[in-house]
């Protein structure tokens, strides 16, 4: 199993958190903590990691299943080193319910996050993704988490590679389909549907503001999930274990 | 309008933090702050306030119409005083969404804050609460949150006046609704049910564990909605005016 | 507390309705009076009565909650005289639920009752109300009763002050929209949104025949809130005290 | 066809109301006159008749598809004959919504009409029928009004034949389910679930509070049919022919 | 009561199954026999009847109702001929309720036979069937099979008499608004909907794909429950009596 | 990867169908070959598949996330192999959703499979399985189906190891909870809750009718699904491309 390699706080009664991205690409260990790191408490000890197996990012539910079982093995870890908070890193929330049968600390996935925040603060929201071929995985999402009726649509820029490095590119295809997501689908709140799409929110709701539709908050699930995990820790709060019961003890060949 | 009459901390660049309970009983000011210090962040600047028109206390849907309207504007008086967040400080939320037509901080309320969160960690919950006559209020309050389907049950300990000073009977009490919630009605999660609930949470967590019931949470509505003012302001999140449409300018004779 | 100042019919045994208009503009007695005489039945001794304290008109939930306690205030006081059954005479249905704890006789929302009516002769309904800030409210009006699937839309003709006193202007505007409402939305009737859209119903649904759109039909809310109230307390019957437990006595500050 | 037998009243403009009961037994005409008038205004001309062909009494969903065809048969007559309203005299509403397809004046069904009511004045009701057999038919009645969560629970007597003229054994047989539905299955209002429970609903409701159970409506659903028939007359209201439209012309054998 | 007119197969041990078109044409005993046999079994016995009593075709709920009692004798008389599972042949599967209190046999209705399986294999489907009048009978369809949530849209060709019977007109008019149900609706998979739409499903399946629409199945409802009805009787699978319990025993006249 | 062990039947034209259980335990080739041969048509050809890497046998949400890729993996090379159906043996159904977006053939899940016949056949199932941590994830496999209203209940035997192998005991206990699911729960139909709870749905059918509980089917979720498959496959009919899209290209490492 592979060390985390960065921690950035280390504060001394603080709280320890650790984002997995489910990919199998190591720079995006520094990535994640820099990304993370803009929204931390001064007294959070956040690390991260990646994956040993598995995809190199999650595009599809497809890849989603091929990315589980080694998040559910790091999360583990994570709690044997002392961790006291994970979040899976990606906006399908790979891992997140098998891993919360395993341990006891809160596992934070960004979409359930996202889904049940934006829903305290709307009637309705929508989420702006990447690709097409997430919508579906989107919906299902929030029907398991009984928020369907409050999701308005889901819409991707259809964009990859290259052109998700150009940041102001990203950014202009977002704010339209928010805006389109707004004007045509009835969404009250936006969601940004890739926990790639980092530091974009506050550009988008500025953007949006822009072309006249104000007073649309638009929620960055990585940062907020950290939030909470701050939260939940503070309060010793976490998972129920009725919902999350112990799997039972069994060899498991190949992780 | 009353000023608020107690301040808890004055960090520097804090987070301005009020707690306004729906009561015109004044002594519920520094109960308010005590109560919420315990789970403040060191940086979170918390001040409190009451009514000047309204009942003692909330204990029913008649009375929280009676108390929403000046907690309303004790709200748009927090906004204009520089307040960053507020916390309705009652489990049926009064004053939380027609105070969000007026203002663009976040306003919390203890139920909704709870439910959602419930609704995270656990597949199913129960509320514990004071009064029989709350129950078909919770019930309406889960409807309107689209968590109707994961809310197990509500109960009610019964008690009034002297008896819930009685902490220990009290929490006795909630602990033996919570079991049966958790048996009979098959909650995975308990939300307490009432703000004055004080301090309980981990204790009657402790005690169901003593009867054989583990890793079942319990969420102190008050401290979350706190937890989650903290993190929103963080955040520069705040409800969506689609959602809570600023009000036409009329005047109001009585307010 | 204001005596209400018309009684339209002196019959004998006649049912005694009170119509209470969540206004503080003392005219709006008069015109409720004969708003509603239109649909009495002959033996029914109508009166009415307006707000001492609240807003002018009620046209956001911020106004709801400004208008809840008097008019329930009002309602308590219509049982206490006599009044064998009220109606709140707003769509937003203002200080319905409240006082129903309180009192023993029927009270009356004309949303409540014509969302309810509407979802028995049609498998969905539009709104078409005055203001684009009350959709979100009727939307969550339909949620709480229930019907929310079988809500095809609320739409707005977004008009004001004088505009309103158009009556031409403002049913050509009505009928646009239903008529919306059915091509795009696919309602199958309408539910006039607001209680002073008074006496347009038959025009609307003339208007829609003229359009070529047959067999829809418009329900006036105010005049069917009447006609539930005649019948209700021709059987005896009111609401559950199950649902609206009597509240607890104490003293009420301001009212 | 058959020429109804009585008419009740005749008095001078008023509303003309047909009751039909889906049964070959001709003395039910007499029975349903004599049943309805208890409530009919002063100036409601009421007349009732029976089915040519179909069963003695409606005890399935099996004899409701028996009876639907002439039970549509009797409505059309009735509306060439010039009436204004009828009533399908059986809580399974047994052509109800055929029947709306082909004319134009109400048709009222008792399910369907004190179910919607029964979920304006409480959020829970229960339905106490006659036999066990009905029980999933009721469920899915709710289903298709979109009021199943609103449905606490059916309940049935199990009484039959000569038991069920024994009006005082078969009101202590609902009252004990009555009891039973509140206490155990949370309902909050009662609605019977049988059109030929006449005049037991406020003998229920006061059996109900001789036993401790105050403030629980139990509504008489073929009553309530009639004053909605009135009411929806003196408004000129109708079903939709959007959601019951025109059948096309044709050949119909047998019929 | 008739003799069913053709038998198909005769094999040994196979399946009997007997379908059932509810209308007086006579000639449609030959056409339903050819239709189904193009996906039976080899060891299915195909049989085939129309109704004595009742419509030509089914156009309506009007023509159902019409229709269903006749349908529910024809399927009694089936059982005890001997038959293992009947198919009530029109997409608002008439009599299929009603009968299955009577047999004990499964009795397979097209509609919800095609609606499940359509929820299997995808998250939302269309209905594409003749009449417009027929919409709201499917959209309530789905409601009564708890999978309204599930239905993206019923779309119709609008297409009468001579026009059905030039194929490829038909088929280019399913076509039409398949496509538009997945462009518009969000449709994932296609039902038709309506029996007579013999033989299209894999043309409209392959017209799809020309229009650049890949991957959309299309689901010949009749073909579908047959082969339920197949697999059903293999296992010795049926309804459950406590879904559809006995009818009491009773004349019933004029059938 | 390892080669299929056994083929059951070699006919000409038949349907090749492969079952894979999701278990690292090889004896369970012959096993599910044994098992779904009992049901199969003579002209399938059905053959058997374990996993290389994964858990011995899927007993909570955990194992199923670490069963998941290698169950995809193997279902990928089954239709490289010019397998036509596949059936993942176990009822989680793990790995059915992803692998859909990979493969064009059916692939079928056994728990789908049989809720969604449970719900044609009955208004209500319960499932009987074999450990209690499993409930959650049934009820939440209801949910994601649409069908959680129609769940009545999960409940659990509670066995495990050598006392699986007594299948009379086995049979006694799945007797003894099916009952209690209909009597106590509310169910109409019993869904057996484990794909090795093999040839016990008749038995189980059998001894609830000894109990006096008559008319209630027990589906065999296993063989249910090697049903629909054969059908599926019949009918050139599989899942939506749109609901299940092919995943974009990416190296997988591990797999």
């Amino acid at each position: 199993m592979s060390v985390p390699q960065e921690v950035a706080y280390e504060g001394g009664r603080g709280v320890k958190i650790r984002v997995i991205t489910p990919s199998t690409m190591r720079e995006k260990v520094a990535r994640s903590i820099e990304q993370y790191s803009a929204a931390a408490r001064s007294d959070t000890q956040l690390s991260a990691d990646v994956l040993d197996k598995g995809p190199e990012s999650v595009d599809s539910v497809y890849d989603e299943a091929m990315a589980a079982a080694d998040t559910v093995k790091k999360i583990e870890a994570a709690e044997q080193e002392g961790i006291q908070a994970v979040i899976s890193n990606c906006m399908l929330d790979p891992g997140v319910l098998p891993a919360r049968e395993k341990v006891f600390m809160p596992v934070l996935g960004p979409a359930e996050s996202s889904m049940h925040v934006a829903a305290m603060l709307a009637d309705r929201f929508s989420v702006v993704t990447i690709l097409d071929a997430l919508i579906p995985a989107f919906e299902n999402h929030a029907l398991k988490l009984g928020l369907f009726d409050q999701l308005a649509s889901v819409r991707a820029v259809s964009m990859r590679g290259a052109d998700l490095d150009d940041q102001e590119r990203l950014q202009k295809a977002i704010e339209e389909l928010a805006a389109k997501a707004v004007e045509e689908d009835g969404a009250h709140i936006i969601v940004l549907g890739c926990t790639a799409m980092r530091g974009l929110a506050m550009d988008v709701e500025e953007g949006l503001r822009k072309r006249g539709i104000t007073g649309v908050p638009v929620i960055d699930p990585a940062l907020l999930s950290l939030k909470l995990a701050e939260a939940f820790v503070d309060m010793g709060l976490s998972h129920s274990k009725l919902t999350y019961p112990e799997p039972p003890q069994q060899e498991i060949i190949g992780f």
